[in-house]
């Protein structure tokens, strides 16, 4: 078993509340093939294969896993192993889908097929099961999914302590002369050498690219002077994500850098110490919206202020104008408001959770912009 | 643009390939969202995101590429940018499935959707498109995409000689005493240190675990005279995947081993030499499976023969008993045939390319075992 996965990061009474969530939607069934949904209800981390393994709960009947014969050993000895679910292994000439429909209790109305099954495999779903309307079954779990336990956000902790090593490190990487494809390679080593067990992403935009949200590393050579976002994350071996924005400058950034820098920061802890139960989403986002538009910025943060974060990078909830759906004390979502002006730009990024009176950060490094010589 | 990705290897005419094997097989459009088709018809290594990015391809229209504004200048850059279709972005609060399906021809039938497509998108474009049957666009990208061309050989020919160089090195890093895990991510970094772009799976499968074709790297400590096998591939910054398996002995190999090992390496040879134009999978397959069984280790080897590969580690064509479809030059498959007769195993695997009259390997480290002191 994986390090870090724990029976207390992962309880096996989860199987039985996704049931209880898919009937209270109105679900006969609830169909998870491998990817964050499984690994939630199951701890079970199954590759994204060709070969169908499908966890079925049915709202009225017992779960089950169908598993390519091949997997069989990875199942069982992964948590779901010890959850006394039957597994229902399957063979090369076999057709999986017939198999599963068969074995669901009759005339299912609905299911709920994970947001991240292929649609290639829902469509053989939709085939074997002509009866039953299909329906995301992403709107159950997250209710689920939302609301980190303790063990989760320790977890996230664990995540987020790794990422700061990272960013600890980059002063030592960034130098004027180096592309930032080779910055970014020296970051994705860290990553995995400071305890994640995947590199996510990696964004370093340097000068103009930092005014590009989402630029990948280029051979862009970095100049004295230049601002540079760096904009990092991982899984680790639990599961769990790290995200976390950090700005650097090689040598003495432009001077109109400076000032619209000072406005983020302010923005930055404005939607930060917004957090708290009850609050919106939607009010997260405008408490540092305003203060970048009240300093005359306002144009330059064209994205939302945020997303969940969890066994996905982005998960729910967002952290968006229109979501108005109330936080609530575990809820874990990056709060990254930019500003953008070009030449250059700049994006300061926590992963926060919310408590029971406020927010608890999970980067703890500084947010000031790094100068590094 | 990353390394390695021309126009040779991602031909701009791809394009219009794609419209008319819709139109060919009844389809009103293909909607290809990030992955291995939209790769292959534009060259654009799109990022999986919850926010949609969506390449449509009316049959009777243009061609438009949905993104979120925050991935447009990466769009740009890529080869999608130089393909001279219209890129529509769209913000953060925009419904980019309705803005998608507002953009296509009215009352379409029938649509492809990509096979990789998350099912939540494909449930929205489902909702935004209620007149049009959904069906999975593999059937008709898999036409384009099993027929490699030149170039793409040469791109597997450069994954075989990247993975090829890893194997060389895994003698360096077995050794009695090791665990499964330490020796995995050292072979991890060097599949990343020889040229691959990503590591995509790790196997060392040492003695009882070497009869588990797809066991996971565990804390088991390798001891003298363990078999251990070791399956291993990445994807290179070309999108071209490698995939090779060869074996290795910490001491010498119990006797028995030996014995089928020498069957293994018939019936792989056995398997290569009857690819051909015209012969079937199923034929390719039986050929070494044959040798295997009248060795008397027929029930040994439970797993199909090979599976096809370019952009995906595992595509079409399948080798596998029932599939009849002809071999023709270009396609590319392992050659992967195993004994697990317990308590140990072993598989040897090429990945082959059909050429006018035979076949070619993309793999040139020796089949025998190797005897690692």
């Amino acid at each position: 078993m994986e390090t870090g996965v724990t029976t207390e990061l992962y309880p096996p009474e989860r199987l039985g509340r996704a049931r209880e969530a898919a009937a209270k939607a109105g679900l006969g069934a609830v169909l998870l093939t491998p990817g964050p949904d499984l690994r939630y209800v199951t701890g079970y981390d199954a590759k994204e294969l060709e070969r169908l393994t499908c966890l079925a709960v049915p709202a009225d009947g017992e779960p089950f896993l169908v598993v390519p014969r091949l997997e069989l050993p990875a199942a069982r000895e992964s948590p779901a192993g010890a959850l006394g679910i039957e597994l229902v292994p399957w063979d090369e000439t076999d057709d999986p889908f017939a198999l599963t429909a068969a074995r669901l209790p009759a005339g299912l109305a609905r299911v709920g097929v994970a947001d991240r099954m292929w649609a290639v495999m829902a469509l053989r779903f939709r085939a074997a099961l002509p009866g039953a309307e299909q329906v995301a079954a992403g709107p159950v779990l997250r209710e689920l999914r939302m609301r980190k336990s303790a063990a989760e956000v320790a977890a996230l902790r664990e995540a987020g302590a790794a990422i700061d090593r990272v960013h600890r490190r980059v002063p030592d990487l960034l130098r004027a002369g180096r592309t930032e494809r080779e910055v970014g390679r020296d970051i994705a080593d860290a990553i995995t050498a400071e305890g994640h067990a995947r590199v996510d992403f990696v964004i370093v935009g340097s000068g103009p690219n930092g005014a590009s949200p989402h630029a990948e590393p280029s051979d862009r050579v970095i100049r004295p002077g230049d601002p540079v976002v760096v904009d990092i994350g991982g899984t680790m071996p639990s599961g769990y994500c790290s995200d976390s924005t950090r700005n650097y400058c090689v040598g003495e950034p432009p001077a109109e850098y400076r000032a619209y820098y000072a406005v983020l920061e302010e923005a930055q802890r404005a939607s930060c110490e917004a957090v708290r139960p009850g609050a919106t989403p939607e009010a997260v986002d405008a408490a540092g919206r305003g203060v970048i538009a009240a300093a005359g910025y306002g144009e330059h943060f064209f994205h939302r202020t945020g997303h969940g974060i969890g066994l996905e990078s982005h998960e729910d909830p967002y952290i968006v104008a229109g979501n108005r759906e109330p936080l609530e004390p575990g809820m874990a979502f990056s709060i990254e408001p930019g500003i953008y002006p070009g030449p250059h730009g700049a994006r300061i990024e926590d992963i926060v959770v919310c408590t029971e009176d406020g927010f608890e950060s999970m980067n703890l490094t500084g947010r000031g912009l790094v100068v590094v010589d």
